[in-house]
Order: C-alpha cells, then structure tokens, then sequence
C-alpha cells in the first residue's frame, strides 16, 4: 500500500525529484559544507535513510544536483596526483580533456544557463568554491592568504576558454587542438598558482 | 500627411525599431563589413537616407544594434595610441575601466544575455572580430597567421574575468582594486598577443 500526501505525486520519482530540488535550494544558499543530508531530508520531506539510498553520498548528491555528467573527483585525480609546480598544464589538460569529451554539450549547457540567468549562480559557485576549488587552495596557499585569488584567476581563464571557444566558437581558437591550447594555457595558469600575483 | 503601410506602425519610433532589427539580423548573419546601410534600410523598407538621419555611420548604427552603452572606439583609444608591447596591459586597463564604470550593469546585461541563449551569438562574435579585434589583430600577426589566435586568447582571459567577477562574483577576485587585476592579467594578455603561442 503506497501514503501518498495531498498535492504529492506518490513514488519513488517524486521523492527523489524532491530531494534533489532541496538540494540545489540547500547547496546554493548555504555552500557544501554547511548543508546536511538530513537538512536536505527535512526540506524534501523524506526519511535521510531514503537520500543515502537514492544517491550515497552528499558528494555524489551533489554531482546529481548540478547535473554534471561526470564526477569532478576523477577529472581532478590527475591534477591531485602531480606535483604543485605541474599543477597549471594538468588542469588544463584534466578540464579541456572532459570538454572535448561527448560530455561537452552537457557542460556547455549547464554552464550556458547558469551564466544566462536560467541557473542558480548561487549553485555554481558552490561547485567552483566548495568541491573544485576546495582541494587545490591549499596547496597554493603561498604566500598565505593568496591561494583562493591564485584559484579564482585560474578559473577566469578557463571560464574564458568556454565562452569562446565552445559558446562563441571563435576560429581559429575553436579548432585549436587540444594539447596546442594546454601548452598555450597552461604557463598562464601556473603562473597564476605559483607566481607573483602582486 | 503620413503614409502608413498596414501592419506597421507610423512614424519614426516604428522606423528606427525596424533598422535596429534589420541591422541586427544582417550583421549577426553576415559581419559587420558584408553589411551595407543599403541592405538593412532595404530589408527594414526604409529609405538609406532615413538610415543616415537616425544613425550617421554604420559603426554608429552597429552600436546602437548591439545596445552597448560606449562606443568601443573611444574605449580603444589608449590601446591604439601605445607601442605593441604595451598592448596587453593597456587593453586590460581599458576594458577593466569600462566595466569598473556605471556602465557596468548594462556591458554583464549584454554578455548574460547572448551566453545565456537569449541573445545573438552571431552578432556577439562580429562585434568582437569585426569591430574590437579588427584594428589590434594586424599589429600582432607575428609570425603571420596567428594574430586571430592572439586576439582570441586575450578575449578568452577577458571573457573569463567577466564570468568570475561580475557574474559569478567570486572572492577575492570581484574586490580586487583594478589597478591590481591590470598588473596580474596584463602579462598574460602580453605574452598571449607577442609571445610564444606554439
């Protein structure tokens, strides 16, 4: 026998419509850090037992309710994994290796909507503050205090890259291959990590 | 007397509204130098001179189509009066003081709009090929063939700036005073528009 409240489409779909719904309200108003699984549970009026059911982890939660089509945890390992003086061409790389990807038209829109007004700017900084940011601030955090700037200026040139060469397309850029554009970009970002950033 | 064709409105509003469609429409189509007054006074069932009387030039009446709020010629001037070598740093501190300016709102509008979807993506892409990157790409084609590439990079760096600052308004990037942001992207433009770029 399914309960199913006025005004709520019963089932699974519902709930799980629901939570990720409370999610994106939750993440996008307070950040990652300080959203629960059971805050998220209390605004989509189910059990927590039920979010950890649906999508395991907050992090994987999270993934879902941005709608990314790739987790940024594996994008990020490669990066994770090299030295910090490395770190500006393997984020190139890790980056321009998923927009090239059949993942791409999905990036481009979640980001197209985000920036056009259609989604939640709040959402979006969560994800660039909170969940790609979080790992690599400290480790350019030299001298102290500059490493969140160090990142953001990382991010503006890659933002960049997607407004024209995905969204614009402007040739030649657009048509650059890859690995041309990494060894292009990447002094750029690393110099932004590691240099003199005034 | 008036004459009134059916279906339009009467008088001059009804007029100028039809060549600031029709020149949107060709130079989002066709670029910025393909488009003559002609073509638009013609697809707007206007007379040229009427065109003229509105607008005077055509880079006059591309201004106002694509409803930026200065003229990019005048934004341009410092970067047109300096030495090559100093392009970088002084397109940075032009485009900053545009943006640092109440002209603000009005230049995100534009760009929130056509990333977003519910603007022209062509007209976007004459503006900048046609009108900003025209008179900087010829003093930068060395060795000849990459001065499109350059002037694309350096829109990639600015166009990342205005989604991390303005839009996304992340910080400590959207406080930064801009004389700070002129010192740490204008090496990058630099490097981007007479430096190695492979």
């Amino acid at each position: 026998m399914t309960v199913t409240r006025p005004g709520r489409r019963p089932g699974n779909s519902g709930s799980r419509d629901r939570i990720l719904e409370a999610a994106r309200e939750l993440f996008a108003d307070n950040g990652f850090g300080e959203t629960t699984i059971r805050a998220i549970a209390t605004r989509a009026e189910v059990d927590a037992a039920l979010v950890h059911h649906f999508f395991g982890t907050k992090h994987a939660l999270f993934v879902a309710a941005i709608a990314l089509p790739v987790d940024p945890d594996d994008v990020l390992a490669p990066v994770r994994a090299g030295p910090v003086d490395e770190i500006g061409p393997r984020l190139a790389a890790a980056l321009l290796g998923v927009w090239e990807s059949p993942h791409r038209d999905a990036i481009v829109a979640v980001f197209r909507t985000v920036i056009g007004g259609g989604g939640d700017v709040g959402l979006m900084r969560t994800f660039l503050l909170d969940i790609v940011f979080d790992e690599i601030v400290p480790r350019v955090d030299h001298p102290a205090g500059t490493g969140a700037l160090r990142v953001e200026l990382v991010a503006s040139q890659m933002a960049g890259l997607m407004v024209t060469r995905y969204l614009l397309r402007l040739e030649p850029l657009a048509s650059l291959p890859a690995d041309r554009l990494v060894a292009i970009v990447g002094p750029t970002l690393q110099r932004y990590l590691t240099g003199d950033v005034g």
